[in-house]
C-alpha cells in the first residue's frame, strides 16, 4: 500500500505540471487580448452554468458516505483543467479552419457546458477511478466530444447551440462505455452506502442544478429563443419533480420516499428538454416530457439497472444511464417526433431534415460508445495505477485526515 | 402503523397524478407559444426569487433535528406542484376577465412569489401535517390568496406589485388559522429539538434568504422604483441583523446569542418593507423598521408566543407568526403612516386613499385568517390521514432510511 | 466566568445600539432619495459579490470544530455593522470634498467589497477576539482603509476601481499587525482542529468564493474592462486550483490531499490578478500568475508559517497572509512589471507612473500595518474584555446550546 500512496504521489503533480505547461504554451500561441469585448452571452448566466457544474455538481455527487471531499474536490479538479483543454481545442479547431472566432465569455462558456460530460462520465465510475484515471479521460473525452460535434457541424449540419446538448447523452454513454473495465465493489460493501447526511448534501446539489437548469439549456441559444427555452425547461422540471415524489412513493416498499429517486428524477425533466426545448410550442408538450423522463429515471433505476448489471457487467455507480442516459435519447426521439408532427403536411421533403436529426443523436451515442471503450482499455493500463476494490469510494486513501485521531 | 403507511402509499400518488393531469389538461388550452418572447422581468431577478424559494426556503425549515429530509424535500415538493396551479389561476382570471395578458417570465415569476405564502403556512404546521394535507393545503390557499388579491385589485385598486408583497402577511396568518387544528406535540418531545448541525443548515438558509432578499422585494416592481426598493430593503436587512445580535444577548439567560432570533429576526426587516420599500424617501427610515421588526420578532418570540399558545391553543411551530405574521403587520402600518406623512397637508382629499390602503390589509388578513380556518376543518377530515403525535417530526416516516442500521 | 458573561451580555447590545443611533442619525443627514435611479453597476454583480461576502466567507471561515455558528454569525454581524459605516464614510468624504456623488447601489457595492478587508483581517484572529474587539476593529479598520484608499486617490491619482483591490493586502497586513496581541493557543488544543463536517462546510464557501470571484474583480470596472476581467481571473482561478491539487500531493506525507491547501491555494490566483486583470492582454500571463499564487500559498503555508510564527510571535489563525497577503503582494509586483513590460520603449518618461504604482502598495501595506498595530493596542484595553485563551475557538462561549444535553 505505501508504494502505491507512492506511486501515486510521483505520477499525480507532474502529470498536471505537465499538462498546465502545455496548456499555457498553447494560449500564448492561439489567444491574445484583440480587445473583443462584447459578448452575446450574459455574464449572469454564464455564472449560473459556471455554479452548476463546480458547486451544483460536485454537492450532487457527494452522497457517498466517505467519499465526499473526493467528489467534491476531484469535480473541481476535472472541471479547472478540463475548461482550459475544451478552450484550448476550440481554439484549435478555429486554428485549423478558419471558422468564425469567437468572443472570450462564449468560449469558456461553451467550454463549461461541454465540461459536464466528463462530470457525468466521471460519476459512472465515482469512488472507483483514481485523479490520474480520471485526469485522462478527461482530455480524452473532451477531445472525442469536440469530434463528435465537429462532425454533426460539419457534415450534417447541425447548429451549434443544438450539438452542445448532446452533452448529457454523451457523458452517459461515454461513462457506461468505461464502466465495464472497473472491477466491481462487493454489493454488501457498506462504503456505498450514503448517511442521512451525505444525502442531504446531495439534496442541496441537486436543489442547485434545479433552480439553475433554465440557465443551462438556454445560455447558448439565440436570444428570441431564450424565454421559450426557459419557460419550457422550468414547466418540465417541475413536472418531473412532482412525478419523483409519485413514483417513488409507488415503488418503495412500505410506500416510503427514497431520497436517490428524488434526486435524480426531478433533474430527468431538464435532461429530456435539452435540446427540443426551443421547438416546444405549448409548455404542455415539455410537461408530458417531464413527466415520462420522470417515470424512465424511476422506472430504470428499478429494473433496468439490475438487467444491465448482471448482462452487461456495468455497474453504474451514480446511476448516470437514468439520470442522463435515457432522458437524453427520450429528448431526442421527442425531438425528431415533434418535428415530423410539425411538418406533417410537407413530411416528403422534409425527409432529409428528419434523417439528419436520428443521425446526429445515433452518431453522438456510437462516438461516445467507440470513445469510452478505447479509454477504458487505456485507463486499464498498469501506468495508470488502478486502484484495488478494497480502496474503492475511500477519502482516506487521497486525503489527509488528521481529525481521524479525535473520531471521525 | 402498516395500514397507515398503506393509507399514505395509496393515496399520495395518485393525488398527484389526477393533479398533474388536471394541470396538463388546462395548460393545453390555456398556454400556447404565441410568439411573445420579450419580457419586463430580468430572467436574473426571476432565478433568485426561485432560488430562495427553492433552496432558501427549504433549508432555512430544515432545523429540526429529524425532519431536514421531509422540510427540503417536500418543500420542493409543494412549490413545484404550487407554481403551475398558479400559473393557471392567473390565466383562469385572464380568460374569465380579459384582463391583459401577461409574458412567460412574468407569469412564472408572480407564481413563485405567491408560493411564499404557502411555504409560510406549512411552516406554521411544520412536521405535523403530511403530504396529502400539505398538498390540498397548496391548492386551497393558492386559490384563497388569488381571491384576496383579485378583491384588491378589482375593488381597492391596489396594484398588482404591491399586492404581491402581501404574501407574508397572508402566508402567516392563513397558518396561524390552519394549525390549532393539528394536536399540539408534548413539550418536552426532544424530536421539536434542533442539533447543532441542523440549526447550522437553517444558517445556510438564512443567508441565502438574507442575499437575495432585495430582489424578492423589486422582482414586480416598475423598473424606476427597483433601486430605490433595493436599497431600502438592503438596509433594514442590515439594521434587522444587527439588532437581532444585540437583542438576542439581552433575552437570554446568560447573555448569550440564540440561533432561533437570528435565523428569523435578521429577515424580518425584509418582510417590514416589502410593500413600503418604494414609497421611503429617506433610508433612515428604512433603517427604523429593520430595527423595529427586529424588535418585534425577537420580544414577540419571548413574550407573545407562551400567551398566545396558552390562550388561542395555536402552536406555531417554526414562529411564523413572529417572522413573517407580526414585520407584516408593521410594515402595513408604516406604509399608511409613510403615506400620511407625504400627503399632510392636504389630508382632507386624501382620506379615500388611506382608508383603501387599511382596508387592503385589513381584507387580506381577513381573507386569510377565514380561508385558514376552512381549510383547518378540510385537513381535519378522515380522508386525509391525519397523522398521530408521535410521528410528528419525523422523517423516518415517510422517507426510506437504509443506513439505519450503520448508526443513524 | 459567569462575571465574564454578565460583562459580555452588559457591553455587546449597548454598544450595537449605540452605534445604530449614530449610523441612523447621520443616514438621517447625508442620504435622501434623490431620485437618481440609474446605476452602472448591475443588479446581478452587486449581488454576487454580496452572496460571496456574506455566505461564501461565511462559510469559508467555518473550518474550526467549534466555532462554526461563530465563524458566520459574526461574520454576518460585521458585514452588515461595516457595510452602513463604510456606506457613511463614502458619503463624509463626499460632504466634505465635494466629489462626484456616487448611485446607491454603487456606494453598497463598494462598501461590501471594502468589508472583505475587515472580514479577511478578522480571519487572522478567528476564534480570538471577542464580537466587541471585533467591532471595534470594524470601525478601526474601514476608517483606515478608506483614510488610504483617499490617500492614493488624492495624491498618487489611483483610478477608484484599482485602490479598491488593495483589499485583500490590507485585510491581511491589519490582520498580521493585530494577531500577535492576542495570546496564542496552546498548540496541541484540539479545538485549533476541523473536523471533516467542517472541512466540507469550508469547501462549500471555498466553491462560492472561486465561482464568483470574477464578479468580484470586474464589478467596479469599466464596462469596457469588464470582459477582460472576468476572462484573465478566470483562467488565474482555474490554473490555481490546478497547482493546488499537484502542490499539495506534492508537499504533504504520503503524498495526500490536504484540503487545507485546497481551500486557501484555488483562491490564490483570483487574488493575484485582482488589480493587474485588467492590463493582462494575454490570458496566458493570468495563468502564469495564478501558478505563481498557488505556489505561494501551499509553500508559504509549510514554511514561512513556522518562522514567522516562532520569530515575530504571529499566530495566524486561518492563513491569511498566506491567502491574501502573499498572492496580493504577488499581484501588486506583476503589476509593475507588466506596466515596465508595456511601456519598455518609453520607460524614461513613465518613470514617475512606475514609482507612483509602487508607491501606492507600499502606502496600502504601511496604513495597514501602522493601523493594525495601534488597533491591536486597543483591542488590549481591559475594557473590552479579552477573552481567555481556554476560550478560544469556542462556540459555547457565546452561543446558547440547548441540544448540549442530547450529545453535541
Amino acid at each position: 500500500m505505501s508504494s502505491n500512496y507512492r506511486n501515486f504521489r510521483n505520477s499525480v503533480p507532474w502529470l498536471i505540471f505537465f499538462l498546465e505547461a502545455v496548456f499555457i504554451l498553447l494560449f500564448c500561441f492561439l489567444y491574445s487580448d484583440d480587445g473583443v469585448s462584447g459578448s452575446n452571452i450574459s455574464y449572469p448566466a454564464f455564472q449560473d452554468v459556471s455554479h452548476m457544474v463546480i458547486f451544483g455538481l460536485g454537492f450532487f455527487l457527494a452522497f457517498l458516505k466517505r467519499y465526499k471531499f473526493s467528489s467534491t474536490g476531484f469535480n473541481l479538479l476535472l472541471i479547472v483543467l478540463g475548461v482550459q483543454w475544451s478552450v484550448l481545442m476550440e481554439g484549435l479547431l478555429f486554428f485549423l479552419f478558419q471558422n468564425e472566432k469567437e468572443d472570450d465569455l462564449k468560449s469558456i462558456t461553451k467550454a463549461t457546458v461541454s465540461m459536464t460530460t466528463v462530470v457525468i462520465s466521471s460519476a459512472a465510475v465515482l469512488g472507483k477511478a483514481n485523479p490520474i484515471q480520471l485526469i485522462v479521460m478527461t482530455i480524452v473525452e473532451i477531445a472525442a466530444f469536440h469530434l463528435s460535434r465537429w462532425i454533426n457541424k460539419m457534415y450534417l449540419k447541425i447548429g451549434d447551440s443544438v450539438g452542445m446538448m448532446h452533452v448529457h447523452l454523451f457523458g452517459a454513454y461515454f461513462g457506461l462505455a468505461v464502466s465495464p473495465f472497473f472491477s466491481e465493489p462487493s454489493p454488501n460493501s457498506e462504503k456505498n452506502a450514503s448517511t442521512p447526511e451525505s444525502d442531504l448534501l446531495s439534496m442541496l446539489g441537486t436543489l442547485f442544478l434545479w433552480v439553475f437548469w433554465p440557465s443551462f439549456n438556454s445560455v447558448l441559444a439565440v436570444e428570441e429563443e431564450k424565454n421559450t427555452i426557459i419557460y419550457n425547461t422550468y414547466f418540465a422540471l417541475a413536472v418531473s419533480a412532482v412525478t419523483a415524489f409519485a413514483l417513488s412513493v409507488l415503488t418503495t416498499k412500505d410506500g416510503k420516499l427514497r431520497m436517490k429517486h428524488i434526486h435524480s428524477a426531478t433533474l430527468a425533466g431538464g435532461v429530456t428538454v435539452g435540446y427540443a426545448a426551443h421547438s416546444i410550442w405549448y409548455p404542455s408538450i415539455a410537461m408530458i416530457l417531464g413527466l415520462l423522463a420522470s417515470v424512465i429515471t424511476v422506472l430504470g433505476s428499478h429494473h433496468l439497472q439490475r438487467c444491465l448489471n448482471s448482462v452487461l457487467k456495468i455497474h453504474d455507480a451514480s446511476g448516470v444511464h437514468f439520470t442522463f442516459g435515457l432522458p437524453g435519447v427520450l429528448g431526442a426521439i421527442a425531438h425528431v417526433i415533434l418535428f415530423v408532427v410539425k411538418n406533417w403536411t410537407d413530411l416528403q421533403s422534409q425527409r432529409y431534415l428528419i434523417m439528419t436529426e436520428i443521425g446526429t443523436f445515433c452518431l453522438t451515442i456510437s462516438v461516445a460508445l467507440i470513445s469510452g471503450f478505447i479509454t477504458g482499455c487505456i485507463l486499464n493500463l498498469k501506468l495508470l495505477k488502478t486502484i484495488p476494490v478494497s480502496k474503492y469510494c475511500e477519502d482516506q486513501f487521497y486525503w489527509e485526515f488528521p481529525h481521524l485521531a479525535v473520531g471521525f
